[in-house]
């Protein structure tokens, strides 16, 4: 991989200048609105809903939220992880490309970068876990990769990816913990931005400032000065964090601009080591949990971490249960009627569910409220995987679903295509 | 409703009047293209797939068809049917509007009509079996509808309506089996015939007729001539048929454009009356069948028939197995990420999985192949739902997909957002 003392300064023009390098590779994928879940996430939650929180006999948040959601659920490979990818190998020499590209992953990283090795005509060696399921190692096959296979420990992984450099002298390009990821990662929030500002120019009453002088009760909402004054910005943008390459990224395109960035994850058995990681003031290097959000189950990288520890470019993370993220994700595959997988809607249920944030946006949005770009960030499962989501859920007694549906059932309007 | 002796002709031209009508309260609902799926219905079905079937020991068919999907399930309420519902109520007098409006259905028309009935300030009488699914009944009061149950027989949900006329005035509006009804549904036609032209000016490949010169074997690909010579020409347009007012309506708004029109349907427990009527000379006016494809259990309504028994207007009808239907449903969720319901991927079933019609694409598109449009009708179904549908196709061993996963491997490519 490109050596990291050469690699572009991870500020905003990189991500501008990685997004010239990428952008006929990969799909401008749409932005979507709802007003479905605009108006469900600007409902408060019930009293019953939050037994059981530290909110439990409080006052429900009523922030506004308005949604602008970036589907790379759309993207090639069904994820956001071929910017990355690419960016990656648009910052190899010839020299460098002609060796061939190397990774060890079992998810959607390993896809991404066999398209991208396919698309410029070199070798890829996939490493993969023998477990891994043989759907994934088809599809990765399938772009024309060469799959090795390794025990599943990353010691294990680690030493087949070392034989295949050795035997091919192939560039090892890693899923998150590398500025030239990074940056390709954060393509995506410029083209958030761009289409939000498409879709209100379109529609002015798609955003929450396409009235200054409106207000509930008739008010004028003073709007936080550090904010840009264009009617169609995007007061806050939330993102799933795992390795963190996506979320870093993000971060990076949109400091300076006014938009918050805030990350998501699940708190499942300790996914949410970012969360715990800033509230100790030090990355939690190791994470081992089973959430369903299974894109999100890596702890964050070390270079991710110096950008999401930085309080001017990430506002805060939060995060979500398991039973929250279901709730999600039934919204979006039955309302919005967009597959997803569940690590792309934890972004969703923080904005939906999580009583901190919720009340953040309240206090800061005031009456007008804010446009929240929310990234749906892959579709990658399956619908036997689905069913047995659900299946559990409802042996479980469905406790959050019976909460969620309260809300849902005040809101009957469609999404807007 | 408006009396039928008063309504438009079922012509191209009222359709348009149609739309001009509508067109305020309707999305626009996006036209999706797939590599993906237009690549495996270009590719042949295994001999293996056609043991069982009239086509065991010959030769599969190879057509080339390149997709179009129009997504109604992206519509208000999730499904096609507020086309009708707006279009029938453009069409009442004020002192017809000011009775309020009626009808009896346990799905999709029921919230058409109340959403319908709702933004034009009426009331809307919802006739409802009481053994419908309570979600259904609370999405359709959700509308403002008022909701009367009956049984579930159609006498005594007549009955029940019969009494609400009575009591209230209100002013029948049926399903599909009306030409208001017809002309509105038919106004999705003239949308996937320009967007389709929109899409192909800006990308020409999208089209297999960008380029007249390009054959398999250099060959020219000699062109119907009953077929219009716009490079984005739709060739054909595939549409469910349960009632008939949809694929009707869209026969009417293609009926001498030179875009041939087909019905799909299931073939499980006889719900193919459509296609045996026209077999018989005569429409079947009684179905009773379970298939998975709740939305097509009813037979062709009177109106509509006389549209689909007209050969200058439909070109065929075909049937899907129930497991054809599945694997479909699993290619829209898995690869286009598209939330669907069953009803709503028959015509991609017949496209992939007809041999009969793969045939006759086979043989009138040669090389260069046909634009093919198709209808996703509908996204009105559960996580439950589909849990259930794919956990019993695995029970039975998951033939069909084992077949369809064959087919499946050869094409990596993701769909186009």
């Amino acid at each position: 991989m490109a050596d990291i003392a050469k690699t572009l300064p991870l500020k905003r023009s990189s991500v501008q200048s990685a997004h010239e390098r990428i952008k006929q590779h990969i799909h401008r994928t749409p932005v979507l609105t709802s007003t479905t879940l605009s108006n469900l996430a600007s409902t408060p939650q019930t009293q019953e809903s939050l037994i059981g929180t530290p909110f439990e006999g409080q006052t429900p948040a009523h922030p506004k939220i308005n949604f602008f959601f970036k589907c790379e659920n759309y993207q090639h490979i069904g994820a956001f992880k071929i910017r990355g990818a690419f960016h990656a190998l648009s910052r190899l020499s010839e020299e460098e490309l002609s060796r061939g590209v190397v990774t060890h992953s079992s998810g959607n990283h390993a896809q991404a970068l066999a398209l991208a090795a396919r698309t410029y005509g070199i070798p890829a060696h996939i490493v993969m876990p023998t477990i891994s399921t043989p759907s994934k190692i088809a599809a990765t096959q399938g772009y024309g990769a060469k799959v090795y296979f390794s025990g599943s420990t990353s010691d294990e992984r680690e030493a087949v990816v070392k034989d295949v450099i050795k035997d091919t002298g192939a560039v090892l390009v890693p899923p998150y913990d590398h500025p030239d990821i990074i940056l390709g990662q954060g393509t995506m929030a410029l083209e958030l931005e761009e289409q939000a500002a498409e879709l209100v120019r379109e529609d002015p009453t798609l955003s929450v400032h396409h009235n200054q002088k409106e207000g509930m009760n008739g008010h004028v909402n003073e709007v936080d000065s550090t904010h840009n004054s264009s009617p169609s910005r995007l007061d806050a943008v939330i993102a799933p964090i795992g390795g963190g390459g996506m979320l870093s990224g993000i971060a990076t395109a949109l400091h300076g601009t006014g938009t918050f960035v805030f990350g998501a994850e699940p708190s499942f058995e300790g996914a949410d080591d970012a969360r715990r990681g800033l509230a100790a003031g030090k990355r939690i290097p190791t994470v081992k949990t089973l959430t369903i959000a299974d894109g999100l189950r890596t702890p964050v990288g070390e270079i991710p971490w110096t950008i999401i520890s930085d309080k001017s470019k990430l506002r805060g993370i939060y995060a979500v249960t398991e039973e929250q993220i279901l709730a999600a994700m039934r919204l979006v595959l039955e309302r919005m009627k967009v597959f997803v997988e569940p690590s792309a809607v934890v972004g969703l249920a923080m904005a939906l569910y999580d009583e901190e944030f919720r009340h953040l946006v309240e206090k800061e949005g005031g009456e007008k409220g804010w446009n929240v770009g929310v990234v749906l960030s892959g579709g990658n499962t399956t619908v036997e995987a689905i069913g047995k989501m659900f299946a559990v859920s409802e042996q479980k007694g469905e406790r959050q679903e019976g909460k969620m549906g309260a809300q849902g059932e005040k809101v009957a309007e469609n999404v807007a295509g």
